[in-house]
């Protein structure tokens, strides 16, 4: 596919900054074949372009060096995290290393006081959720896979929470991150506001990899919520469900989280996950706040779903129930396969004013039904962010190209919309061309700010531009 | 001062460029001197370094082709809202147009749907409420001053509101900018989220118009909340005012606003506006959220309170007495300026973890008490944010130096805090040095982008490096 372009190689600098690395860093430089391809590309739909060499940095001062290496030999560096990003973004096009962050997985501070916490960009979401229950705290990002700090922060990443603790650039204090020359920076401190020069924390998050490598976050962190209680309600059509969104967000009503599955993507769970939703659209909530302001919440929502025709309301504060409830949504992309056996999935997202959502998802339902694709749609519609999860034979030539007109005809929706073609999963290899559709001159001016920070162009090549 | 060194004049390029201009502008370029120093600075305490000619802008072409004549001829620019910042953001140190952007005071849309707004530059924070009011809408950055929103977004300015709501960069969903050269961008739409590319709207917010002219902002608004209750509570020390502020925090209260005075803060608000307020620490908060929602927060505070010895809680949601509390509030730079009559004030802004603040401010009380300086101190305490107000006779050099030398103690001490030289006044002329100490080589980086996207340095020359 044109999305993977490989871009020209320099052979000679790569080999000789392999050569260094590997005397330097022994056997934490890995070369096989099977740990080659398994850096290049993991969930991504994209064809794997594996790099030359994996090495894997203990601390920051490693970091440093495999990066002053790699520029003085003119070789690219792949910053990687779980690979669970999803348009190519570990891909190797011109070859080079993948830094694996993995090692660098220490939480080093909590600071409960001021409610922020100090971390590796190797520790995953999970892993610091578990470290911060006992002190009743949590980071509220979820993005579905248990990615790390460091990916999330480099993908702008943001997920079910989101419309109401925002994403990973609202979550992220600042950052400490080595630069293209190897220096080592600090974008800012542990103050929760600065008016203190460029926003680098904020340019570093979402670059994808390719203004630096980040090697250390300070977090916000939010108090475990006394109570939560999570509720979910069936609708006659996804305009209606739209309509209730949209009601909810404007009555200020907090909502932690408010999610669309579409008729198929209902189908699915039931038969996944042993439920039995009635399969019309629906939306599954959940309200953080005190015990009386959860319930008050969960009881505004459902007067306003009953004037959408919203019908089989049910809110409940068991842990049991919710979790049963949030993993089915959590599910959903296995449950979704399942709708096609064999057939393999591309996840698409774009994010369109909340105004706009019910049109373009309802759009979306009948453009795939038109060329006869099997499209089941979820979406984090607080934000009117969604996905579409095409179900394809990654073999028939036939289907992936109608599976790459949709994607574009989607993005050209979305941002006819005045909407964006990626609300959380980036522009990687997969988006490049939707990124200039969208954004026209201004990316000029991110490429300026590419070519001043990294001018050999090593840090993560053939990404965003 | 050293503070506002004279930079070396194109003095040609400006004579051409403003020859031009006039031809092209006619009276809407002027050069009178008493227009040049009201464009130099208004609130600032730095010297006054006035432009060469001010030219009043009606649309975002006129503005391209200003920068463009600019850009043509090596003109500095200095893009100008309503001159209410506070480190000398508006001087001119090597001459150059002011580019007035108070024409350019147009609401473009309201999209009540999407709860976000579009507006031209120079409308001010309290115009844009005044024409959102009926809809039930409201824009909740309030930095004290009636700022443009231009010009809170170039300073990425915050305020009260800013420990529930966010500062500018949390408010600013997208930007329409000229940059240096003069083409015309947009960073963004109006969907609520976006991973495409790197974030310009976010770089050029807080970049205090060294990278571009923000023409066209795209701005989120919420709901007018359904209660708004007031409260103010004395305490006996700041250290336990700000042990009440964290626990305020950590207990998750949406507090909207919580502001502390210090006793001298408290003595002059007595004196200008008629209080009786016992003469101890103070706390002025604001809830917002349902009837019984904000009660529930007042009272949770107010239980807070009493376990820090708080005394003299009051509540009310009353609109008068709310406003007459916050009308105090806002008119504390004239009630302390009347602690010393015939000084002038120095506004200096720091923001630390807010583990730290109390320390933070009693070693500042400490510090101007045994320097002899007069300096009340109020601040935005839910995000660890503070002002101290230096009230010196500017006509001795020695008040002078001595406030001079507190303004880089209170600096470094927050800069040791883990905190930031600016919470929410920006670097302008005044904190250059600071923003060095506090970010080291990261402004390195900023100094690359500044070149990359400005390399004749025109744009508001002598600002942030």
């Amino acid at each position: 596919m044109a999305q993977n372009t490989a871009l020209p190689r320099n052979e000679t600098g790569i080999e000789t900054a392999i050569g260094i690395l590997r005397q330097r860093f022994a056997d934490r430089l890995q070369t096989g074949q099977s740990i080659r391809e398994q850096h290049g590309h993991t969930t991504t739909w994209i064809e794997n372009q594996a790099p030359d060499a994996v090495v894997f940095p203990d601390t920051t001062q490693d970091v440093s060096e495999i990066v002053s290496i790699c520029a003085a030999h003119n070789a690219p560096i792949i910053p990687f995290g779980t690979g669970t990003s999803l348009e190519g973004h570990v891909n190797a096009p011109a070859g080079g290393v993948s830094l694996d962050l993995s090692r660098m997985n220490r939480v080093l501070a909590v600071n409960p006081d001021d409610l922020d916490c100090v971390v590796q960009p190797g520790v995953t979401r999970e892993d610091l959720n578990t470290h911060l229950r006992d002190q009743g705290l949590f980071f509220p990002i979820d993005p579905g896979a248990n990615a790390s700090l460091g990916g999330m922060a480099a993908t702008r990443a943001s997920g079910t929470n989101a419309v109401r603790y925002g994403t990973m650039k609202d979550n992220v204090l600042s950052l400490e991150a080595v630069m293209p020359d190897g220096q080592i920076i600090r974008t800012g401190h542990r103050a929760k506001k600065s008016s203190a020069g460029y926003d680098l924390t904020r340019l570093l998050v979402g670059a994808e990899g390719t203004l630096g490598v980040i090697t250390e976050l300070t977090l916000r962190l939010h108090g475990i919520p006394e109570s939560i209680t999570s509720a979910r309600c069936s609708f006659p059509s996804v305009d209606a469900a739209c309509r209730a969104v949209m009601m909810t967000i404007q009555y200020g009503i907090p909502v932690a989280r408010i999610e669309l599955l579409d008729e198929l993507s209902v189908r699915a769970a039931n038969a996944y996950s042993g439920l039995s939703l009635p399969e019309t659209p629906l939306l599954l909530l959940e309200f953080h706040g005190s015990d009386t302001g959860a319930a008050e919440q969960a009881e505004t929502f459902g007067q306003i779903a009953e004037d959408f025709g919203g019908s089989d309301f049910a809110a409940t504060s068991t842990m049991e129930e919710r979790n049963k409830l949030w993993q089915a949504r959590h599910d959903m992309y296995w449950a979704c396969l399942q709708l096609r056996p064999g057939a393999q999935g591309i996840s698409t997202d774009v994010c369109v004013p909340i105004s706009r959502l019910a049109e373009c998802v309802t759009q979306a339902q009948a453009k795939s039904a038109e060329i006869g694709l099997v499209a089941p749609i979820v979406g984090h519609v607080g934000d009117g962010n969604f996905h579409t999860l095409l179900l394809i034979d990654r073999n028939s030539p036939q289907e992936v190209a109608r599976a790459e007109a949709f994607v574009g005809w989607l993005n050209d929706l979305a941002i006819s919309m005045d909407g964006t073609c990626t609300g959380e999963h980036g522009i990687g290899q997969g988006k490049r061309t939707y990124l200039a559709k969208e954004l026209g001159s201004a990316t000029t001016y991110m490429a300026a700010i590419k070519a001043a920070l990294d001018p050999q162009n090593i840090m993560n090549p053939g990404k965003i531009f």
